[in-house]
């Protein structure tokens, strides 16, 4: 198993699951659980009434459970998930997963995500960065991270794209973070890491399309700026949505002032989704996100 | 049954719970209602590690529930309150609460709350307003609300709250709403509706005891000034918090533009928590509330 | 004069300006108000660098002011407006302005103005109410106001606007707040009350264009939920922004509890704006407000 | 002169003023700006009536302004302060000032200032880090800024200061930035730096004295989380406050939760009253700012 073993918390596995609504799923898995000798100490449920979806987190303490790790999945599987048609996952909170960090230029978010890392607010591993320019290698450096420049040009960048993949494949990265990188991946690239590519980006009310956003923004006097962040799907920024915030603004800020407001607007987003994920506190449905916080 | 039945809403029970925690809780309850042949429609809990204390709120339709409503609550106590020692509160979504409304000279609070309800975003019954003063009778008319004057001085304040108690009583009233009431509840008052009178605060970081809050907090130039709704305690405004939210101020705002800010966020935060009592959403364990929302 | 007239506040001037950026454009108003007596309680100033346009709203008491108010304006235009090449309004703090309501079936915003109205929150005058739904009379007569009803269909729509226009210019109506009036203002109709009407809509991040926003909104699982008033346009729901705001929601919320959420948005936007109007803190310009609060 | 000359903006000289209100100060000041060929390009006024003080910030352009720099603040002081009775500060825009950092243990609010200074949003120099605990040494390594360690006990502490004092005084320090520095600074340290020490406290509604304060907000169930930033004063956390904000919690957070949740509070709220001090945004009158921004 590829992740290391985070000691400070108690294991704990985390089940995350849907399937089509009906009498007794809540009572059947707890009883699963229960019957196991496992302890439930967190159990968050919906139900999407009107596509008669249901959904599920629960998590419950590994001490004295009687199915030993690497078999729970199956057992599940076998026993419950078939017989509801369950879609489900599997986590266990001792598990620290791997994430690389794809950058451009602007460096907020990455600072931003590399300090929690280093102060231990976030358990992952980061093996490495990825950017499309050299800019951040220093800060790469800063924290004595490995850094990988790929630039990348109309003609190669499925070959670059191909070896990014190999490279994250051979550092096992489970999900990526995309720290500003302003290069858009391709579908191919996305397939390989479906809702595991986390995206950050500013959002106008009302929205403005285009090259200059903020400058749009401006000119309509907006009194709020926001920003999103969401898993990539091969349209543009219409990703599950993660997280959203705005910050107030008036006609006393300059484009200068907004982008800046942005800016920690967007790094704070960003980091919390990061968190999220490492909870597996998301479930996603059909292009929605479900966040059990 | 005191209550009217609301038509628009398929009928449900909710089952307010916490007990000791232990393993088997959760599978017991689901599987209680799940073999009953109930539909569980939501499902929050919240185990507290330190006090080791285990919380739920559960929602299943009645459609087909093969116990009659009216024993439920006995069964429940029976097969499994007992064995696990929980507290428990029984709800019936079709039952329409019986309201009151305390009220002084401010109107804001009681514009609001009777705005919606007449709009029928709130389902309640609102039987009679009772002040200490003569000033918001016109406000009642215009809703055609019966008004109870009760003035209180030093000398009548035990005898009034007699007679407010008796008018409550006969209009068999569950719950009480402080709507910028400014008369201290006696005890004994409290007493009869426990965790059942919601009163709005302002609040301000940091704190400003004494008789003119704004004014000290515009002395001290605060940014943000705040309000916070919770049920009353004798303990003067230190019950349990149901809802708290601010608004930015800056030093361009005079005391009366912080008192209108106020305005704003005691109204709308007030309403927010009786709509939270209303769902039957807030817990209360030892001064402190779980909001299920 | 058709305002009456504010007993409780010391009379001043609230003048307005907009004009090229040049040298010397504060020192001259500042010193044609000081000269001729007046005690500025109020300046703020914006310079728009890009556009090389200079903003001003000045306010001062006009106890002990040397010219009487009625020439005001055409000192003021004479010796300073025409040098700088000034666009000007000037307003008088104590003249009560006029406003007329547009709603449709929708009451939230149109209680909450009115409780506000009714309490003396706000300063206005409400001599009418105009609907294209009869449902809203009964708010109109809960609070003694003229309701006129005009039914609007494809063939009368001029017809019955210029009949409104009539009753509007009877009434010496200043300004509109259409309080969620869903019927689209003519083009002719709106060039009466160039941004004089007031309209408040739901905004989402992203935005849904389409007849259900919160169904697309919810559909895409949103995290916030937002509200824009803005002055009314020809082109639909894209005048100047005059106030924004959001609230958070989850995937927990329904429909129904997104629609909820955003009606308390939506009035307290709404309201806003209509304080800022009546405080003569908005300035228009190109399609942009200055709110100057 | 100390500071080093900030390359990217126009030069511009800053005033803040205060001084017993009367008529005719902007129109004065504006002039005599005018007079000596300064273009204003802000001009921020704020009047207490009840004190009866006047407040101003006023920015202009340097480009052919009559008067020398450095002759400014004696021209301004004869011909204009004395005559008002004004307390008045000069500052010049292309002077970046040299900051202090102070930090103990905690790194989120350092890193946070140090991202900020590295990639050029904030124009300060930062000579050094002084702390009482090794532990953050590595961080300011990481951005190659001296680290000074001062370990203090009940002894040494007048000692210690006296060394801090020399130091900051030869690196020419002019305001000091509390990062989380968990030590009393002594009335005599404070009186050094005046209105130029910064610091973070997390606040609650309503206010939790003594140790733990983020326990007893979280065995009072509040809804919402605060931080707020001021100037350090004498008396403990009680200085004129620069920011204040809040984020939102549920029952559902736990003590760590709040005090994660917290961190993000406090790093942006203090960067942000870092940019305010930079930008001679502030202006502080008896133990209150205002903060023109």
């Amino acid at each position: 198993m590829s992740a290391i073993h985070s000691s400070h918390l108690p294991a704990s596995a985390i089940l995350l699951i849907h399937c089509p609504d009906s009498k007794g799923i809540i009572a059947t898995v707890s009883e699963f659980i229960y019957q196991n000798n496992g302890n439930i100490t967190n159990l968050d449920q919906h139900v999407d009434l009107e596509r008669e979806v249901f959904f599920m987190r629960i998590e419950w303490e590994l001490d004295n459970f009687i199915i030993p790790n690497e078999k729970i999945g199956e057992y599940f599987d076998t026993l419950i998930a078939k017989r509801f048609q369950m879609q489900w996952q599997l986590h266990f909170s001792h598990e620290v997963p791997r994430m690389a960090l794809f950058v451009s230029k602007q460096p907020h978010c990455l600072y931003d995500i590399l300090a929690r890392w280093k102060s231990q607010e976030i358990e992952v591993e980061i093996p490495l960065i990825i950017s499309n320019h050299p800019d951040l290698e220093t800060v790469a450096r800063q924290f004595d991270i490995d850094f990988h420049l790929f630039i990348i040009n109309g003609e190669n960048k499925r070959e670059q794209e191909q070896e990014q993949l190999a490279l994250l494949a051979k550092h096992r990265i489970e999900f990526i973070v995309l720290a500003r990188y302003m290069q858009i991946l391709s579908e191919e690239f996305i397939s390989h890491y479906r809702n595991r590519i986390i995206n950050i980006h500013h959002s106008f009310l009302p929205a403005f399309p285009g090259a200059k956003p903020y400058h749009s923004a401006f000119e309509r006097g907006v009194k709020v700026i926001g920003a999103t962040s969401h898993y990539v799907t091969r349209e543009l920024d219409a990703g599950p949505i993660i997280a959203q915030d705005i910050i107030r603004v008036s006609h006393a800020d300059s484009v200068e002032d907004l982008i800046r407001k942005g800016r920690d607007l967007e790094k704070v987003i960003l980091s919390r989704s990061i968190w999220h994920h490492l909870q597996r506190q998301i479930l996603v449905y059909q292009n929605r996100t479900l966040v059990f916080s």
